[in-house]
C-alpha cells in the first residue's frame, strides 16, 4: 500500500480516524453497492438466493454493517479510480466479477454519484456517532468540573485585561454550553442524513426501466434502510445541503472545542497558572516544559475547520447541471477532513477535560492580583467593593443551570 | 456623511440592504438601549415616567420597532467609536446627555457587547424576515414553472455531458428544493435569535448590584420580550453559536440561489439557449448582448458568502476569555455582510424566478441534437430507446411532488 | 447620499479608508475614463482641443491624479449599476452628455471592464502607497525599539510556556522582519498593477477598427502611462494575477501586523504585562480598563483578510470565458475591503508601535519567576545555567541585523 | 501501516504525491537531522568520522538528496507523535540510539521546529520542481496550440454570451500567460525557501553554548547548503512569510489551471464542443459518455486550493510568541495538501494540454451562428461588419506575443 498519509503531520486526529481513511470508505462504497442489491431483494425485484450470494460474499451482517471487500486493493482502486474522475467505475468491475453470476445484480441502474454519496453518509454517520460520545464525555466532565468549582472565585478578562470577578464554575459552564449546542446540531445533522439514490440524471429512470414506477420509487427508501439512512425526499445529486448541514455541524463542534482550547491554552500560560492539562506535551530541547497539548492541537483544528466547511458551500454553490463539473470532486476530501477534524478534536478535548487540573492558588493569587480594580464597577453601582466575592452576581446560578447531563449521572 | 460604501461596487446588494445599512445598525443600538430602559421599568426597577420620557425621546413606538436617535450623528459615531473599539461608548454618552435627568437609566448595568451583539441580532432578524419574503416568493414562482413545464423533456447534462432526459420540470423542481430547505433553515435560524445581557463579566453582577439576584435573573428575558428577540438561556458573550449558526443559514440560502445562477447562467448560454432571464443586462461595447445579468450577480455573491461564514467559525473558534481580543470585532462586518448578501441574492433570485423565460424550441433542439446516445442506457438495460420522453423515469412526480408551496395558492 | 457603511462597524478601517471609499472608486472611473481620451490624445488619434475639454472638464491635472466628477451622483449611479451589473454603462452616458460635442472620444472603443480593473488598479495603488508609508513608519520605530532594548533579557515563550531567554530587542527585530518583508512585497506588487485596455473580446478589435493596428497597440501603453500604471503586457480580463498578486501582498500585510497584535495582546495582559499600549482603549462599565486596543481592532482583521484573500483566488480560479460570469463582480467588493483592511491595520500598526510601552520590571518579574527552568538546556549542555543572561544566544545580533530601516535615518 | 488515506478520494492528486507522502516528510526530517550533523562537521564541529557514520547510516549522498529512515516504521512515529504533539520528538530518540556512540550529535541544538520546517521546506523543493516541470511541460503544448490556431477565428463569449469575434490562438495564448506567470512566481518561491535554525527560542542560544558565537552565527548556512536550502536571514519560528509566500504561489498555480479547465469543460459542453479532452473519462452508468475528465478534477482542486492558502495566512496572522499555540500546527497539513494540489493540477494539466483537440468545425459553426450580433460592435464604430475574421484586432499579434517557451525548443 502507498500511503499518502498515516496522520504524520496531524497529531490532532492521529488515532482517532479509523471510521473515515481510505479503508473505510472502500467498506463503505461496497456497502452501498450490496445495500442495493438487498433494496432490490427486498422489494422482490431481485431473487433471494442471488441477494444473499451477494450479501454473503461480502460480508454483510445488518443494517448500518460495513461490508468487507475481499479482493479489492484500496490502493490499486485508487489509481483506477483517475480516469474516470471516481473509485465507482473500477470497483464495480471487481464486485461483478467477483459475484460471479449474482454480479449482474451489483450496481444495477445506479450511477456512481447515488453509491459515493451514500458511502459518504455512511461513513458521516459513523464517525458523528463516535464524536458524540466523546463530545458527551467531554459535558459530563465539565458538568462536575463546573459543580466542583461552584463557588471558586476567580477574575474575568476582557480585551486581555483583567475586568470584573467570576467564577471558575461559571467559565467551565459557559464552555459546557458550547459544547452541549454543538453536540446536539451534531446529532441532528446525523440523524437526517439521506442515502442518495437517482441514477444517471437524478429521475430514477433506469430504475423505472428496471423495475416499474411503484418499485423506483420506492427504491430509495428500501436502499436507505438497508444502510441504516433517512429516505431522500428526491435525489440531491445538485442539491447539496445534505452535505453543507453536516459540515456546519462539524464545524461547529470544532469551534466549540476551540473555545475551551484557547481559554485552556491562556489560562495554563505560566504567568497565569489556572489551569493545567494533566498530561501535558514535552519538548524535544527543553526536558522542563509542560505544553498544554491537547489545547494546541485542538486550536491547530480550530484554524483549519472553518475553510474545509466554505469549500463544502463553494461546491454546493455552483453544483452545475444534473451532475457538477468539479464541485462535487471538491466535497469528498474536503467533507472527509472535517469528519476526521471532528473525531480527533472531540477525542482530545474528552481527554483534556478528564485531565484538566484547576489552580486554586492561582485563580487565588491572580484574584488578588486583580486588586481594587476589578470591584470599580460595583463601587459606581454604589455597591461596598469590599468582596470581589460579592460582585459575582449569577456566576453560580449559571454553573448549576448548565447542570449535569445525562451522561454524567 | 462620509460614506465608505453606497453599493457602487456591489451591484448584487443595491437597493436591497436598507435594513442592515450603518443607519440601521445605529437605529438597533438605540433600539437596544431604550429596550433596556424599559424592560428595568417592566420589571419595576424604573420608574414609569422615566422610562416613558426615554421611550418617547427616542422614539420607541412598539416591540421590534427600531429607534431613531436624534442628535446622533452616525458618521461622528463612527469616528468616536475607534478609540474604545466600539461605538456604543460614545453612543452611551451622547443619549445619557439626551435624556436629562431620565439618563441614568440609560445603559445601566449593561456592557458594550450586551448593545452591539443585541442591536446585531435585531437588524438580522428584520433582514431575515424580508429575505425570507424574497425566497418565499422565488419558490412560489418555481413551484408554478415546475408544474408548467412537468411534462417538457429536456436533456439532463452531467460532467458537462449530455447523459439521459429529464423534464425541465423535474429540474425547477430540484432548485425550488434547495430554496425551500434554505428558507426552512433560515426561518429556524431567525426565531432562535436571542438578545444578549450579561454585564462586563458575563455574570450579570452589575444587575444584581442594582436589582437583586431575583429581578437580575429576570431581566435577559424581559430585554428580549422588549426586542422580540428570544431570551437567552445565559449570556454568550464567548459562546458563540448563535452567530455561527445564523452564519450558517444565510451561507446556505445564497448556495441555493447560487445552484439555480449556475444553471440559468449555462442553460442561458448563446449556444443552448433553453433559458433566458426576462430583463438580462446591457453592455457598454455590444448593443445586442442580453446578458443573464441577475445570475451574473448571484454568482458573484455565491464565491464570497462561504468565506465570510467562515470567518464567523474562526471568531467563534477563537472567542478568548470573558470577551475576545478581536475575534468578537471581525464578526461584525462579516454578519453584516453576509445579511446583505442573503438580502440582496434572495431579491435577485426572486426578480430572476418571476422573469424567466424557457425556450421550448432549444430544449428540444438540445434534446435531439443528444441523439441516441441518451438512451443507450435504457439500451442496455433492455428498452427499446426509441423516445427520449418514456425514458424520465419519475421525473414528473419529482416535479409534482415539489409542489406549490402555501405562498404560490 | 444613502450610505450603506460608514465604518461603524469597523472600527479598524475608520478614518483610514478615504483611498478607497465609492467616492474614491468613482473619481477612479472618471480617471480612467479621461486617461483613455488623452492617450488616444497622446498618440494623435484624437484632436487636441477635445482632448482638453474633456480633461478640463473633469479635472485633470496631471498623471495619477484622481479627477472629479461634476454632475455625477455615486448614489444614482449605484442604483443605475444594478441593472447592467457594473457603473460603467450609466457613467459612460453622463460623462458623454456632460462632455458635449467632445462627448465621442469618452470610453471610445473601451468595454466596462477596462475602465473598472483599471480604475481599481489606481486606486489600489493609492492606497498601497500610503498603506506602505504606514508601515515604514512602524518599521522606524520598531527598529528603534529593537535597538533600545537589545540587551534587555526576557523569557522566550513557546506553546504558551517559558521557554528559553530570548532578549526584548530580538523580539522586536522578529516583528520587524515579518513587517518589512510584507512592505516590500507590497511596494513590488504596487509597482506592477497593469492598467487594463483590451476591449470588448480583449483583442483590441475595437481599437483597430478606429485607430489601425498600430495605434491600438500602443494604445495600452499610452493609456497606463496616463494612469501612472504599468503597461499590460496583453489584456488581462480573465489572467487575473495582477489581482490575485495584489491580493496576496495586501493578505501579508495584514499577517506581519497581526502576528505584532498577537503578541501585545498577550503581552500586554494583566498577568504578563511587559507591554502596553500607549493609548489603550477605554470600556462602557468598567472605568479602570486598559485595553489593548490597536491589537485587538488589528487582531480582528487577521481573522477576516485571508478569507477575502481567497475570495480573489477562487475568482480568478473560475474566470470564464473571455469574461466571467460572476467571478469578476465577486472580485471588486473583496479586493476593496482588503484594500481597507490593509490600510487601517496599517495605520493602526504605526500607532500601536509610536505608543508602544515596554515595562522594564515586569520583563524582569516574568524572567526571574521563569526560574532555573529556562537554563535547564544549557546546563543540559554543559553550562552554568547560572544567568539567563549569558543564555541569550545571538539575540542581540538578531536585534542588530534587523538594523533602523532607511526610513528611520 | 495504517493508512489515513492513499488517495481514494482524490483522484486529482492519486499518483501525483510521491514527493508529499508521510513517508516523504519522514525521509525529509531525517534528511535535516543528518544534515545538521554534516553541518556542524563542515564548520569543524564535530568529528569527521562521527558524521559520516551518521551520513552512511540514514544513506546520506548529496545536497538535496533525501535520507532513509531504516528501523522507523511511519505509522508508529505517527502514533508517537501525539504526545508531545509532534514527531521530531520519538524520531529524534529513535535516531540516536540508531547512531551508536555518533548519536550524540543528532538533533543537537535543534528544537523540534528547526527539523519540521526544514523538512516542510525540503520537501517543498522537490515538489515544487516536479510540479515547475509539468507546467512548464503544459505551456511548451500550449505555445504550439496557440501558433497552430493562430488564425482560427472563434466567437468571444463575455458573462456566456456571443460578444465579438477572437481567435482560438488568442484564447490558448491567453491561458499560456496565466500558467507561464504562475511557474515563474512559484520558481521564484522556491528559490526563496530558506533552512529554519533557531534552537528552543530562535536565539541560536544552544548552539551559541556548543560552539561559541561566531560558528552558531555561521551554523544556519551550513546547514542550509546540505540541504541546498536558503539560508535564512534569522530563525522565523513565527515570522511566517516563507510560508505564506509559498502557499500564495501554489494556489496561484491551480488559479492558472483552473482558469484552463473553466474553459475546456464549458468548450467542450455537448452543444459548444469546439475542444475535447483527448482521453475523457467514461461513466458507470453511460458508455456513451466523453467526460472532460482532467478538467474536472482540476476545477475540483481549484475550489479547494484557496481555502487552503487562507489557513496559511491565518496561522502567520495568530503565531504568539516565540512558538505558536496552534497556528503552527495548522500549517503542516494545509501546506502539505496545498503542495499534492499543485503537484496534482500540473500533472493534469500538461496531460490535459498534451491531449487536447480543437474541432475547428465546432468552431466555425458556433462563429456562424452567432451570426451578425458579434460584428456589431465593429459596425457602430464606421467597420463593414462583413467577416467576423476582419474583426479579431490583435488576437495574432497576441497570438504570437505569447510565444513559444523555452522549454519547447
Amino acid at each position: 500500500m502507498t500511503a499518502n498519509d498515516v496522520g504524520l503531520l496531524s497529531p490532532v486526529t492521529a488515532g482517532h480516524d479509523d471510521a473515515v481513511t481510505d479503508a473505510a470508505v472502500l467498506a463503505a462504497l461496497v456497502t452501498a453497492e450490496v445495500a442495493l442489491v438487498r433494496a432490490a431483494g427486498a422489494l422482490g425485484l431481485a431473487d433471494a438466493q442471488s441477494v444473499d450470494a451477494v450479501s454473503h460474499l461480502y460480508g454483510w451482517t445488518g443494517a448500518g454493517h460495513v461490508c468487507a471487500a475481499p479482493g479489492v486493493d484500496v490502493d490499486d482502486l485508487a489509481r483506477d479510480a483517475v480516469a474516470g474522475g471516481n473509485p465507482v467505475i473500477p470497483l464495480v468491475g471487481i464486485l461483478r466479477e467477483g459475484a460471479g453470476a449474482a454480479g449482474v445484480l451489483v450496481h444495477r441502474g445506479a450511477t456512481s454519484q447515488d453509491i459515493i454519496d451514500s458511502a459518504l453518509m455512511l461513513i458521516s454517520a459513523r464517525a458523528v456517532a463516535e464524536a458524540s460520545r466523546s463530545l458527551a464525555a467531554a459535558e459530563a466532565t465539565l458538568a462536575r468540573l463546573a459543580a466542583d468549582h461552584r463557588d471558586d472565585v476567580a477574575v474575568a478578562r476582557t480585551l486581555t485585561q483583567h475586568a470584573v470577578p467570576t467564577t471558575v464554575g461559571a467559565r467551565f459552564a459557559g464552555w459546557l454550553r458550547g459544547i452541549r449546542r454543538a453536540r446536539e446540531r451534531l446529532d441532528a445533522a446525523a440523524a437526517a442524513l439521506p442515502a442518495q439514490l437517482g441514477g444517471a440524471g437524478g429521475t430514477l429512470a433506469s430504475f423505472v426501466e428496471l423495475y416499474g414506477e411503484a418499485d423506483a420509487a420506492a427504491l430509495p427508501a428500501a436502499f436507505a434502510a438497508e444502510l441504516g439512512l433517512q429516505a431522500p425526499d428526491a435525489p440531491w445529486h445538485t442539491t447539496r445541503w445534505p452535505v453543507t448541514e453536516l459540515g456546519d455541524a462539524l464545524v461547529q463542534v470544532v469551534d466549540a472545542a476551540g473555545k475551551v482550547a484557547t481559554d485552556v491554552a491562556t489560562l495554563s500560560r505560566s504567568e497565569i497558572g489556572e489551569l493545567a492539562e494533566g498530561a501535558g506535551g514535552g519538548s524535544s530541547a527543553m526536558p522542563h516544559k509542560r505544553n498544554p497539548a491537547a489545547s494546541v492541537l485542538i486550536r491547530s483544528a480550530a484554524l483549519r475547520a472553518p475553510q474545509l466547511g466554505a469549500t463544502l458551500h463553494l461546491a454546493a454553490a455552483t453544483a452545475a447541471d444534473e451532475r457538477p463539473d468539479g464541485a462535487w470532486h471538491a466535497e469528498w476530501p474536503a467533507l472527509r477532513e472535517l469528519l476526521r477534524l471532528a473525531l480527533g478534536v472531540s477525542a482530545n478535548l474528552a481527554a483534556l477535560a478528564a485531565g484538566l487540573r484547576v489552580a486554586p492558588d492561582a485563580v487565588a493569587r491572580n484574584l488578588a492580583a486583580a486588586g481594587d480594580a476589578i470591584v470599580s464597577e460595583q463601587r459606581a453601582l454604589g455597591g461596598s467593593g469590599a468582596d470581589p466575592a460579592a460582585y459575582v452576581g449569577l456566576a453560580r446560578r449559571l454553573a448549576d443551570a448548565a447542570g449535569p447531563t445525562e451522561e454524567s449521572i
